[in-house]
């Protein structure tokens, strides 16, 4: 165990600018704060000691050696998108940024694949694939999110029920260990049965198993027509029964998201926005991608009869772009809506399975309300994984709040884990939803778990104390 | 390190019998020959010292413990179909069926899933799908092996173009650890980034991690039509480079496989198949499955026309089951018809980028016909796993061909690794390619394997010697 670490001094800042450059290296208070947390800085606001922007694996590998050999902590960043508290240096030691390396190689053809380096946005990715006329399906909200952190998260975003998530698109990676060691884990194959699949074991683990330095995505041929169909229910079960019919068509739709009534009002009112569907107190929104117009009319046809089979008061076909906007961006509204509509939010990523997302959803309001909480859940109706956007309002103290949230979290949490659920489905656990993950997965997993860090990170230096903690 | 292990004695035998049953337990000269080796005799026959065929997780769980405890090593066992020799007792000990444990739960289609035991053939869990309107597409050739097999290995198999691997449908699982403990990784949900992804590292570690309890699949809308295609090119290059050409399209086919004319040769002389195109040295077959009729014929249209502005022949459509059975009896008698036309086989299962493939098999034939031997290579074009068949003729010695085909295996790999390719496709490291692993994926590697193997099993008591070897 690597506790306590090495507290970096200036013979430590000389080797790390020898083996990268004078300008690239900034130390204490030189060092900007928005590197001392993520996008939630309620999971923690954490100085580095040392911060560099690194431009090739060579200099990762030659830092990452020196750490090893010094007991320094090393934390990779990303573009800091991340909501799970994930990339900070809770143990103070270096923050390396691979912002720098951002290339991304001509799209191989023959492989139907592109290769980037970790700090390529996910927008200029999937604009360099749509130059080619290909296509990387992977949509998570954060289109400025770099695509290592794509990868190192696992992120998912609402296209998943068609595409999956980014886990599906790797094909492969280059990696430097906590030791320097550079490693390929897998190569550009469809398949690959040749050892244990360290690959996957990396997606998603924020990380604290190695770093990325270069990772190459599967593309796929672009759709060339959507349509999205919006369906109005009286309520919100009526809304999640219909998930498994829209779901046993033929047709594989590329999203399914519900809203709630009183979450559209919080968009229209707070950000002036319309949406089309003015019944329901609850709505379906279905999109459907399709290589011809045929194939595509086809799926809506089905959608919408099973629609109104099943109870929906209507269903509005969405087949134009503009029709379209006006439904996605009331969805892609949401979280600025509950901004404008609350002083504060804390936010619950669990995922259920898709048989329980009415159930979720009803107690989850129940159990935030009882302890005084506005609670606006939202989602991933196709795939389970309901964000509950907890709301704070003006009247409440900051302790009230905190209480009230951390209350509902573990109440939220158990009741995930009794309808078959996950603590994250998306987000990940990073330092924000440490605390509670011991309690979800027992006592065994995190031993499992410490275990699994330590083939990778026997002396703990990569991103101490995120995911699991050792130090208690 | 848990080398030497115990060697079992009458107490031993009397502790499985009390927690099991005693007319389920064999010992010694008892225990049927065939447990001693799986489908390849040639990767070792291995006597177990006890065979046991459990019920339930309880029973494991219990036997797991007790083997912890006094270093005794254990092999689970499904349907022994493997190709890699791994499912052998190396180091003696316990062989542990789990073919008794063979239930199929209904089909939950709220999630569309269906939680299967490990001992379900493959065959019955795709009718118990299909029985439900839903579809189990993974397709390895093997149709009697066990899904558990089937999840541990990651099977594969033809259809992985358009629907992917084992991997892709498995929701989660329930196992047992060595030391005993009863574990789920994952539940019934769509996504997760609840900790590390223990679920995707499991599956195809070959038995060397944990015991398969339990597995819920993710099933789909089965499709309502198919067609094949039969592309006939003058050479085996014009075959590989239209692969791409084929994935362009925006339908994404269910299977691309190829055929040189020798081998369908083979076939028809040996089995009476005759195969329904008579022109071209090499043929590219491609099949699509649709959700209506009109999208297949979109679909098909495109291709054709891609097939013959690419330099194809003809393009020959298999539009009734009837005429698509001729083509796939033909590639589906590969393996018999090899077999009949020499007196052994040896097989190189290695997949290499989609790029690659017409340049490996080329080198391929060059490669093994410098050892004397004849190689048939044939497979998986669309997913660059080319299962490399090496033919021994009448007249070669024993040692002519143990020689030849070890040479040939090691320029084999040595070339798949320099075309960016892996080992093995999907018939895995087990204890026949392991002597190559190390060469392949070399040092670091493989001591992170070793690391990630302790961490689960740190007695060395799982399968031991398979995928990875402490002992030398």
């Amino acid at each position: 165990m690597a506790y306590p670490y090495k507290k970096m001094d200036e013979e430590d800042f000389a080797y790390i600018r020898s083996v990268t450059a004078g300008d690239r290296v900034w130390v204490g208070k030189e060092i900007g704060e928005e590197y001392y947390r993520d996008e939630m800085p309620e999971y923690g606001v954490y100085p580095p000691e040392l911060y560099v922007e690194v431009t090739d694996k060579e200099e990762i590998s030659r830092i990452m050696a020196y750490a090893y050999e010094k007991n320094i902590p090393v934390v990779c960043r990303g573009a800091g998108t991340g909501l799970a508290g994930g990339a900070t240096c809770k143990y103070g030691g270096i923050m390396l940024s691979v912002m720098r390396m951002n290339r991304i190689f001509p799209v191989d053809h023959k492989n139907q694949t592109i290769t980037v380096q970790p700090g390529a946005l996910l927008l200029d990715v999937q604009a360099a694939a749509a130059a080619e006329g290909l296509f990387y399906p992977v949509d998570p909200g954060e289109k400025t999110a770099s695509i290592g952190g794509n990868v190192i998260t696992n992120a998912g975003g609402m296209k998943a029920v068609r595409y999956g998530l980014t886990r599906d698109f790797v094909r492969c990676m280059e990696a430097v260990l906590p030791d320097g060691s550079v490693m390929n884990f897998s190569s550009n194959v469809v398949k690959n049965t040749t050892g244990y699949d360290i690959k996957d074991l990396v997606i998603g683990s924020e990380g604290t198993l190695c770093i990325l330095t270069e990772v190459t995505l599967k593309l796929l041929p672009a759709p060339t027509c959507s349509c999205t169909l919006v369906m109005p229910f009286s309520s919100l079960e009526e809304c999640a029964d219909m998930v498994p019919k829209v779901l046993e068509l033929p047709f594989i739709p590329t999203a399914i998201e519900f809203l709630e009534r009183e979450l559209i009002d919080i968009v229209e009112r707070n950000l002036n926005k319309l949406f089309p569907v003015k019944e329901g107190d609850a709505v379906l929104i279905v999109m459907y991608d399709a290589s011809s117009k045929q194939e595509l009319d086809s799926a809506v046809e089905a959608a919408a009869q099973a629609a109104l089979a099943n109870g929906a008061y209507d269903c509005f076909i969405a087949d134009t772009p503009e029709r379209a906007g006006t439904v996605w961006e009331v969805r892609g509204g949401i979280l600025e809506g509950m901004k404008a509509d609350s002083v504060a939010q804390e936010e619950c990523d669990v995922v259920v399975p898709r048989s329980q997302i009415a159930g979720y959803v009803k107690a989850a309001k129940r159990i935030a309300l009882s302890h005084g909480i506005r609670v606006e859940p939202c989602g991933h109706c196709g795939d389970g994984n309901i964000h509950t956007e907890m709301l704070r309002d003006a009247s409440m103290s900051d302790e009230e709040w905190k209480n009230a949230t951390q209350a509902s979290l573990k109440e939220l949490y158990a009741l995930s884990k009794e309808l078959g659920g996950q603590l994250s489905g998306e987000h990940g656990i990073g330092n924000g939803r440490l605390e509670f993950l011991e309690e979800f997965v027992g006592p065994r997993m995190i031993r499992l778990y410490k275990a699994i860090k330590l083939a990778f990170d026997d002396k703990l230096i990569l991103n101490p104390g995120k995911v699991i903690e050792f130090n208690k």
